[in-house]
């Protein structure tokens, strides 16, 4: 990966031209945890809506569609899912498709927009992201930027955290290690300061959100690293609906 | 500082509406490290203008004021000074009047408008505007936001390693302690895990390209913490030329 920058965006606007450039897109409480747990539990395909209207108008359209999302934490009046990693754990999406609507999670994957390759990031996958960002930025020529999708247009430091944890995966997959731009030196020190996922995650904007809306388990299923080689990418398996 | 909300803006465009915050603008290598230093070295007033242009204008205009900024980090021809903290330092500036050409600087000076209180830090006078800010939020009933400059649209770490530092001495300072939103969690993290400053700073972007156009020296005096009680601030000592 000789020459490979290597660049972390803490927010969607930050993410600048992605053309030539391997894209992960990280929201991990709770979008792109969500969106690998539904691929972990057998989904087909989720096509991610950037509002709830639209993931309603979608779902009369395509009747048999889940119906996934978020309004104030919680799933929509008549939705099948909220925004749940734990609920859809014990879920069973195998053949299924689901429309899923989350706004922070559609900014950050727009942002992306432009980039050849664009995938799903989480800790749950942070091992398997590294591994296929690094085989895409060098079958590609590419260099690579993780996107932090934030909370509310501000910097969330659950994602910076998680970002830390891909490009500390990223350094030990690759030989030659990547060229850090500032931001992955600094999202790796975050990574580094925070030993353990299950303690931080609680105590980030993110997480006491969720705390607060009683959905705490969703945190543990957050913080579990490595436990998918899944990585969702847009185009297989994800596909963006438009606006 | 009770419910005073303490938030650090990593990139100017991530400030937002600054009405009823007190604000600090950072541009630690190098542009508010200048400032600070031509202010202990007894300059009157700096003009910050946008470009080079606008400050060659001022100086047409107003014969005796002192031309100083950067091209490409070095002093544009005709110019007194470049931006050079290093060369301030060795400068009788008192009583003199200074127009100052800075790009990144002044764009994080923009970002800031409308906020009641904008204060210049760096290092050199992290606890002088720790405790400035304190006084201010508590006077003005206002919220604190620092602002990074960055590095042409980029995260700088160079600069959220300084609002860390600042946050670090606000928390020292202020009792009771303000609420830390996650990216001031971050950046005191990221303050944390560099013990020096002068180890740092030569190997982030701006530090490294510092380097490369031979003003090494400049960043000794932008590593050292605490050798100033001034904290400059628009309005006074400072003000903000039109573009």
């Amino acid at each position: 990966m000789n020459g490979v920058e290597l660049h972390v965006a803490f927010l969607p606007q930050e993410a600048g031209d992605c053309r030539g450039r391997a894209v992960a897109v990280i929201d991990v409480i709770r979008a792109t945890t969500s969106l690998l747990v539904m691929a972990e539990r057998g989904c087909d395909e989720v096509v991610v809506a950037p509002t709830v209207a639209a993931a309603r108008t979608f779902g009369a359209a395509h009747p048999g569609v889940v119906l996934a999302g978020e309004q104030g934490g919680l799933a929509p009046r008549g939705f099948d899912f909220g925004n749940s990693p734990a609920a859809f754990a014990d879920a069973d999406l195998a053949g299924r498709r689901v429309v899923f609507a989350t706004t922070n999670g559609t900014r950050a994957l727009h942002s992306a927009r432009g980039a050849p390759v664009i995938l799903i990031a989480c800790l749950r996958n942070r091992t398997a992201a590294a591994r296929a960002l690094s085989d895409e930025a060098v079958r590609g020529g590419f260099d690579i930027t993780l996107i932090c999708s934030g909370r509310e247009g501000r910097f969330g430091l659950d994602d910076a955290y998680t970002a830390g944890a891909i490009v500390d995966a990223m350094l030990r997959e690759s030989e030659p290690a990547p060229d850090l731009t500032d931001a992955a030196v600094a999202a790796r020190a975050l990574f580094d300061a925070y030993p353990k996922a299950e303690v931080l995650l609680p105590t980030t904007s993110a997480g006491r959100n969720v705390i607060e809306i009683g959905l705490e388990a969703d945190l543990n299923v957050c913080a579990e690293a490595d436990r998918s080689a899944l990585v969702p990418r847009i185009g297989e398996r994800v596909r963006l609906l438009e606006a």
